[in-house]
């Protein structure tokens, strides 16, 4: 089962399980301005069983009662969103999680649970690389709800038992990621942009630092963290071996498009909730897994663009 | 304005504002098994204003609206419960707190917010005594939410620029506190027994160590936060000057009622959330306020316990 499956990571996973042979159930909500997009799932559309509800929902439950690994990546992910409208980033990002998590409990409890979490929770970083026992310090709604909904699967794990795993994810771009808004993230701004021939702004200084991951890489993470056997109410970093500043990922960009480059200040509403520099220690999976990030920022660019410019009219 | 203001601490808060002249406004929704006993607030019922609500329903609006001062007590404090029942804490612990700090934001967004969190948030402590720096994970729901909560008025502090302060409150006792059921906490169970001459079982070894706060103490740290000018998101600890043993409260009801002890090991669902020996650092308040607590335990039982037999039928 994998939640949030006509999304941007979620349906990348989605069409590898399939590959792999697996029998995939998506839920998704269909949530307005958030990633759902059937044309990302269409390559195994024949193949795979969709059911549009919130996690929670009775129309999932017959689903959740027989899954035996519940990729669960359904959320709300613009930080902006999540300050304007804190309510709703609670109702995706935890309140329907809980109701999974209490579901499984009564009639499922052996499912194994992989979590989407993200860096994010780590608000702006003490030390750098930031290793799992950093404090989580969020600076938005967004990190305040993917930080409790992390705490509730640790809880779930060793009260009752459950096997749930979270993954703090950075930041992830590829193919089939959301570009119609300017609400997710620089990254899909920024190819959108380029694609289009457009200036970019690049806001602060352009020397911030980020770990960039391209999805399939964070599709590896999940399948493998999904096949450990110890993994109870862990969490577990991603990263990249080389943090990038914005300005680097921009001149990436312009290996492959034409475009103008501003570095402007910080508009106010981002500012605030700006965490710094950010690069992850990620040796805490390498323990437990054989995963590393294997596609370069500029391969991954790359198959992004030629993705999305062979798909246009599907994604802007 | 106090919401939960019919509840154990709420309640005795109410008094003193009203004692000092203060224009008080109770909000509370009377939640079952919760603590609101109208014979709490009953010296001072007809000089208070009572709304029986959620602090996020439009009955609270109109007085959300002018209130100078938000001290919001309200909440579900069962640990046991909030496994059992985890949706309805997020509810009380949660939910409700969110949509009035997001009211308040839109309509109120000068009135200074006093919140009552819980020590329960570090989960087992690292290191004692323990600091506000020390790291917070819960053990259970209802130390998730009210994490939650505090991130929030930190976060509405910095981002909105609202005046929210969270306090961390230790083992909290004395009279107006729920002693119908046994949900709430070791104190409320010893003193019920201990006055019915009832035997008092232990668990675990008896030494678990415990900060003690008589509630006349909690109500002044409330009352003189309030008053410091630049708390802004801040969190503060409260605690005792000496930690003690389970077996040494025991030891005082004993100077007070008779009754046996027995240790017994801890039932399966609490020793899964038991957090160890806990005693605090409450240094970081001294530093903005006068506060110390004052009363001894010997003291605070004495008067709970006098409380509670002049007033026994509303309690027991």
């Amino acid at each position: 089962m994998v939640t949030g499956g006509m999304g941007f990571i979620g349906s990348n996973l989605v069409l590898r399980l399939v590959d792999l042979g697996a029998r995939v159930t998506v839920i998704d909500a269909f949530v307005p301005d958030h990633g759902a997009n059937p044309h990302n799932v269409s390559p195994v559309a024949d193949r795979i069983q969709v059911i549009r509800a919130f996690i929670d929902e009775p129309a999932c439950f017959p689903a959740l009662e027989t899954a035996s690994i519940v990729f669960d990546v359904a959320g709300q992910v613009s930080h902006i969103d999540s300050m304007t409208d804190p309510a709703k980033d609670l109702k995706c990002n935890y309140t329907t999680h809980l109701g999974m998590m209490e579901f499984l409990r009564r009639s499922n409890p052996k499912a194994r649970i992989v979590h989407t979490s993200t860096r994010q929770i780590y608000g702006r970083a003490l030390f750098l690389p930031v290793t799992e026992d950093h404090p989580v310090r969020p600076v938005d709604m967004n990190g305040i709800h993917k930080a409790a909904c992390e705490s509730m699967n640790t809880i779930y794990a060793r009260v009752h038992g459950m096997d749930a795993v979270s993954l703090r994810l950075t930041n992830t771009y590829g193919p089939r990621q959301l570009l119609r808004h300017d609400r997710q993230g620089f990254i899909s701004v920024f190819m959108k942009r380029a694609m289009l021939g457009q200036k970019i702004n690049v806001f602060g200084t352009g020397q911030q630092l980020r770990d960039m991951n391209y999805v399939d890489d964070v599709v590896d993470a999940l399948i493998l963290v999904a096949a450990v056997p110890d993994t109870r109410g862990n969490v577990y970093n991603l990263g990249s071996e080389q943090a990038v500043s914005l300005r680097q990922i921009v001149e990436s960009l312009r290996g492959i498009c034409s475009f103008e480059v501003e570095v402007v200040p910080f508009p106010a509403e981002r500012a605030s909730i700006d965490i710094g520099d950010f690069h992850s220690d990620y040796s805490a999976i390498q323990g437990v897994t054989s995963w590393k990030p294997r596609v370069s920022l500029a391969e991954g660019l790359l198959r992004s663009i030629e993705f999305f410019r062979s798909n246009w009219d599907h994604y802007a």
